[in-house]
């Protein structure tokens, strides 16, 4: 069973890296802030090829999970269905900007399904694109629930209700058809039962669930090296979405984000995604490897500067690509006239 | 010497209470994230009253340690030649929301000292408060440096310098008699030499000096308790900056902020200050204690937290208080329809 080979890898690392990966916030002459972030790098078999800090702790994997939920929208028939594009794909993986091309693709794929905005349950907030949200307060516009950066993933659920005759209406719930098949993923994915764990409800109003980020990392290695670790349908749909992330940088994110840079700059051997509360994950599928880690106190700056670590410490970015990712990878601090007055960076080995 | 008498007093303090306090963000079954705060209650003569963590690493105290950066302003006679009032003074030590009523007396202030926005060396961002940024953007106006948080205590600054005929150009660099008479002054109320302290830049562009937590509440405890523990005219000084502060929250901050709701609710007992990366100070006149806390990844949901929680510890608050403050002691958090999903709480002690 994946899940025991899993821990008895695990088992075997005890001891070999406990300590979390630290990422200091510099100001001038010293270190003013310090993130402790949690990291499991998993292969396809769940051997845990390295480890920092705490992988056994459940995590909610937030949005970084977003690329799992996407499964059953193709393996249930619905993407081919309702012939669903490449960027469709790519936006039901999304934690976009809110940009005028998300939202528009948005609109028209729920347009094609027989929905509307008003089918949509994760309900709204500003874009997460500042001159997105300038341009609808100038024209004195309320963002809609297309504006959610989980749009996209709440229209392929409704897509997959939709081509399976369920009810639309709650489909946001934990026990409705369309996060019970989510759950049956998770669970082939992760190898291990899902029933009793710890839950909750997300920003967007569907379930999370707790997850080790053992587990999670495991999940991942299988989207990204599917042949033969999951069945073929499902290794097939995991090629698709993966194939649409890497494809689609700018429709996974956005604008000035560090999930489309990354992926922009480095192509198809990096597919990763964000999640709220300093989760961030990785499908690498040159090397066969699945990434997730958790900042504990749940600050995004330094999962994302953890995840780049991370990908120099898998040798996956080149020396030009370091450079065009200088501030992905250290990020400068500046003050409010533009001066660069520290960085985010990882800590020395050691340090604490 | 104060700094002596702090530092035994701390030792005498050494393994008793040397775990930081955790604040714990919860989602559903389970917490997601943690934060860990550094916190120190002292007295004017420097004893230790009640400590979490670490308080001997230094702390750069950011906006928290506004109301001793405006000590000058007093002390050299400056307000009484400007006839500064008690809102100015209240404004000078605020991290304000750049609401219209912080900007118009920011902007009046700088007209009666002969000055204008283009003195402000602050730079400028959008207002903290939502609806004043909305507002900008309807009228198409970008937001000038008085709609800086920190455009009170620059005032203050071009203030005291305008008084005692120095220059106003590069009132914010660390050899300026404006940042060298603040450097006194922290040096008499911290009881310690910053000569050699760590140092940077802060996100308004003044210098910011690394001070333990120790020293940082010892400041505040003079502040709160002034006499015999400071020179007289400090002391006025300090009563005249707690009155102020304590008569004017809404200036300190402004609509919706903790600093604000705190002092509104339990009126002069408690006078707080927030800072950028997870500091907060509290002076507390009626008990004669100065509290300084961070939090070690920076983040103010958690220092919000663990200030509520000081002032529980210390009795501050009585039945009727914590309930007006339930959401500020224990925020909720809510998905984007509103519903609770969790909170932002204490951990229960002995929680790691």
């Amino acid at each position: 069973m994946p899940n025991e080979r899993a821990r008895s890898a695990r088992t075997a690392m005890a001891g070999s890296n406990t300590e979390a990966m630290i990422i200091e916030v510099t100001r001038g002459d010293m270190v003013e802030s310090r993130h402790r972030a949690h990291i499991a790098i998993v292969d396809p078999d769940g051997k845990v090829v390295q480890v920092w800090g705490d992988i056994e702790r459940p995590v909610y994997g937030r949005s970084a999970i977003k690329p799992l939920q996407a499964l059953p929208l193709i393996e249930s028939g619905a993407a081919d269905r309702f012939r669903v594009s490449v960027a469709e794909i790519a936006l039901a993986c999304a934690s976009h900007n809110g940009e005028p091309r998300h939202v528009e693709l948005v609109t028209a794929w729920l347009a094609r399904i027989g929905c509307s905005v008003a089918d949509l349950e994760c309900g709204s907030h500003a874009p997460l694109h500042e001159s997105s949200v300038e341009a609808l307060i100038r024209v004195g516009r309320k963002p809609d629930a297309t504006y959610n950066n989980c749009s996209g993933k709440h229209t392929g659920f409704l897509a997959t209700a939709r081509h399976l005759g369920e009810p639309t209406a709650g489909y946001i719930r934990y026990e409705h058809p369309v996060q019970q098949r989510i759950l049956g993923a998770l669970e082939q994915m992760t190898g291990m039962r899902l029933g009793n764990a710890p839950r909750g409800i997300d920003g967007c109003g569907i379930p999370v669930i707790g997850i080790p980020l053992a587990n999670m990392a495991l999940a991942m290695a299988r989207l990204a090296d599917p042949d033969p670790h999951v069945p073929a349908a499902r290794a097939a749909a995991a090629k698709r979405i993966i194939a649409a992330m890497a494809s689609e940088p700018f429709l996974v994110a956005g604008t000035g984000r560090v999930c489309t840079k990354v992926m922009e700059t480095v192509g198809a051997k990096v597919v990763l995604k964000t999640g709220a509360e300093g989760v961030y994950t990785a499908a690498l599928p040159t090397l066969g490897l699945g990434v997730a880690l958790k900042v504990e106190d749940g600050a995004s700056r330094a999962a994302e500067v953890a995840m780049g670590r991370v990908l120099q410490h898998l040798k996956l970015l080149n020396a030009d690509e370091e450079k065009v990712l200088a501030d992905v990878l250290t990020p400068p601090i500046r003050n409010r006239v533009g001066r660069e007055v520290g960085c985010i960076r990882p800590a020395a080995a050691g340090a604490s």
